[in-house]
């Protein structure tokens, strides 16, 4: 098999495109050929070691695979060989409360990743592919559309006449969109470029504030729902907008916590958490079950996620680097097999 | 002001137009002077004695009213003369768990209800008219829409990719496709009449199954669920039907208890409610925080109730003949103002 | 190895004592030293034919096992040789929904079970003993423990102050005595027995009824609410109570429905349910998390199951008679090992 | 009647004695005699400038009180004359989510508080005393009580086994111990003195930890959870505990968000909010149907609010040096009546 490893150090410089013998699946393990892989950014963080730097290496990066099903190991009964499956990202959590357990059972680190052409998942991390999606479709929702879905569906119960602000127009941006929209919420997304609110309205958004020209976006966005303040918000970005999200939300609404881009900390105040009743949800993706409700809505209304971009696998660097400047809308993905 | 009451003794031709001096609101309350009313089964089963025998006469019959604020009595803040409002059914019920205050404080029995021009609230028990909504649109919401949104949204959680499946074509089942619809739902809707089926599909839902042809309607929806069982059944029949409604629905589903149409008891079994882990909640209407997200969900997507056919107000008899004979498709209403 | 098999037909006098070659764990399996069995309502029916008359034979009876891992498959990690477990009732169901698979991976039917010497367990399905339990303690917890906490706790969120009625003196209904005492909750529990009654007021119960001399416990026990009803009713008798657990219970509120003793069906009323927001949920035992849970808190509480009698091996059919008798108090126990 | 105004401008000295006339009760109002109040840290920073600058002027101070009906407006039903009753934090908030008309309606600022005695309530606003406290037991409820149930039960829905983290032992956390002592939780309190904790052990708490001699308490707190974390945090600190208490949680677990005692803000690290999937839950007082719960709860278990002190109303300013100093175990009352 070939696969990128993070090798020698971190860095995207040290990421190197290496050969492993084929691995053997072993009990209720799956081998999985894989077609394609999605990046996200805690992919990036990786491999530059800024999120984890005591990761073991080599490591095979990404969490985000779909591909077809190629063996099975002892005991396997839930999948078979020439399915077409998607990764899930923590391998070990099912349902209800996280633990320990599936903490540690995340691909892309601590376990090798999706980076690579053949990759080996459990049996119940190995979650068919809906008919309608390519795999390079399907390679994009194990980390994002999850996400998304976990933040609005299963932790946020959003329903139909909510209001929900969105931040920006990366990967779990534009799936909470479209998650949004199956359930009749209304939608204010926010974006630095007219022209990718312009497409972000073309996908459902009702409502969109450039940070750029608007740098007070909470008050905006309350002034959009006549001062009451929005249900729902998806904080991307870390302590940088989360000051703003929480003046942006109403009495009892509810913030998820989904990325840290702008670095993990920063001074945040508890005075609106307490006063306001708010509700701060961390999300670290999601499990099985969420997973499957998400490919049920999805295969119901033939949603396609938003693909920036198409690399090559011998362009995996250039990948990490388009996902880097930010330019992307929606998700970049690697064509692998 | 002039009315229809309940007056001598029960059923329809017992049903008398009336005159009465005008009320004044006492505190806290506020007079409507309605414009319209619309039936529910539960109005023709008090009309014809079947719902509360005992129920003090005379009656004002009817629960659904819209129409306009004419007067405030002392302490009313919440709404003011001219503001276009919607009857709350239970007047005393603004949120959380239903109460005995909250249970006898229905309007048409035990309160006096919405069949006159002039009628009294309490101010949290007028809302405000979504304001794409006509009067005759708007009088169809306070028992039928409600109901449904209780039983979809508030006790029922359903999400989009969930299979709800509905009962007939009357007022709340209606409302349920139109709500289902907004959530991202997949919809399955029975009917005796291929007509109706059709009609329904036109409203968004996704399969019909005619019971008249297919008496084994339970089997033919887990059949569409690819043998699992739908997630949520809206039952409105009685224990006529709720025995397949049991059979219809997945392991861990929902079925709603909604109404008693062909009539209240029968040969019921509990099994499948244990074997299945299946819950089955009692909807009666619901409260205020249900009826208020419900407007917004409707005015952001602009959702206009179905309304079979308006009677004049000197028509009410013909106009609860038309209900009791089953040919309506969505709500009956009755002019008023 | 030795078991007792239903072979040739049902009935407890078709019960007979087999040996069998001591069984190979699989992958992800555990071999299993039974120390004790506990009998529950259903494997009385289950042997008898009455729970699923088209079951394959021979099978093994009972679900609830305590023992000591002595031998593990390829792949375990969750349990070593040497560990005291407790079986998992569903063997496939750790948390979330019930499913399709979670259903057919029931000890003591389908799936061969725990009255024998050895059997083999999913790792997932073999739950660490409490330190405080003895075995014969421990083999009273799988079913009745988690079917009581299932009810009380993972759906009924039942909290101090709430009053919840019990139904005689059984397994369930004693665990749920003792769950319910532990959560603060009021308990009001009715037998047929004063003797028993005052056993179970030494345990914590706060009121009794007698049923036989008080035929009307529903109204005694809406009385000893001020008229309100109480929140929760744990049903383990059928059609038979069902219909006073509903108008024993307050509006809003819960009957959990856990046996079917008296027949699976009969003539239930659906308005009161309608009429009364009412909550009907099935329970048919429940998932890892809610096993976990429970044992936590009686680890943390001490808590000791109340164990009628404990029977040896060889008095298998003896112990089923003295189940079907209903002279226990609590749980009736097989020692095996 | 006499009553305590903040006058001239915000500090304890400006605090100072008045005659105002009795005050009239309108519609759905009733008169209470005040026979007591307790202190609460919003009190303080309120009389002291430091809640609301901008809070208008004269306002009587406080909360939380207890006393007798003594009148009652036009169309009230609720409660008589005579009867005993407590003030509800937020006056317009019965149930459900909560809403800008709740925020508005608190007592002791934006509307007249309890330093008096006598004073006006809505009808649902005036709260029932249990049978089994006295009017200075009583007067401690209405704020520290219910936030700690909300947090506790309505939000948190603790469960007998799950381990909550307390901090110090003012109001809230005391009350906390208390109510997580009811639901059959494992309660780790912490406070700099080994005095204080003893005293909370014979409370019921089951771990102490001085945080002057352990300043790392959070890892504290995991050691004695097996290294997993506690379920929940009542966080009362602010941001200087609140990072610790990230860190003492379980993957999953929540932390109330309860006071700021130490200031509003800090540097707050979002990443372990991300990683952990925790919820951090804002909490302010609560409903209705909360402080209705919790008295039901006492009644049951006859808990007896724990009193600090009791100050006669000519020692007000003193009361709240008293509070201010820190020394206090549980509530700070005033005598009125």
């Amino acid at each position: 098999m070939k696969a990128y490893e993070i090798q020698a150090g971190f860095g995207l410089d040290k990421l190197v495109q290496v050969e492993r013998p084929d691995p053997t699946p072993g009990p209720m393990q799956v081998r999985v050929r894989v077609k394609a892989t999605s990046l996200n950014s805690r992919d990036l963080m990786m491999v530059e070691g800024r999120y984890n730097p005591r990761q073991k290496l080599p490591l095979i990066p990404n969490s985000d695979a779909a591909g077809v099903v190629d063996a099975v190991g002892p005991g396997v009964t839930r999948v078979k060989p020439g399915d077409r499956v998607m990764s899930l990202f923590s391998q070990a959590w099912s349902a209800g409360e996280p633990t320990r357990a599936a903490q540690v059972s995340t691909l892309g680190g601590p376990l090798d990743g999706a980076l690579a052409d053949t990759m080996l998942l459990h049996e119940d991390g190995a979650v068919p592919t809906p008919a309608h999606l390519t795999d390079e479709e399907a390679a994009t929702l194990p980390c994002a559309a999850v996400t998304a879905w976990s933040a609005l569906v299963t932790h946020g119960a959003l329903k139909a006449g909510d209001t929900v602000l969105l931040q920006g127009t990366g990967g779990v941006s534009i799936f909470a969109l479209q998650i949004a929209k199956l359930l009749g919420a209304r939608i204010i997304i926010t974006s630095s470029s007219d022209a990718k609110l312009a497409r972000a309205r073309t996908l459902g958004a009702h409502e969109g504030i450039n940070y750029g020209t608007t740098p007070d976006w909470d008050k905006a966005a309350r002034a959009l729902t006549g001062g009451v303040g929005v249900d729902h918000v998806v904080e991307v970005g870390g302590a940088g907008t989360f000051e703003k999200s929480l003046r942006a939300v109403r009495p009892g609404g509810t913030v998820s916590v989904i990325g840290v881009l702008s670095g993990g900390a920063g001074t945040v105040p508890l005075t609106p958490i307490l006063m306001q009743n708010l509700r701060v949800q961390g999300i670290f993706v999601g499990h099985r079950q969420s997973f499957d409700a998400l490919n049920r809505a999805f295969a119901l209304h033939a949603v396609r996620p938003v693909v920036d971009r198409v690399f090559e696998f011998s362009e995996a660097r250039a990948a990490f680097e388009h996902l880097k400047s930010g330019a992307h809308f929606g998700k970049v993905v690697v064509r692998v097999g």
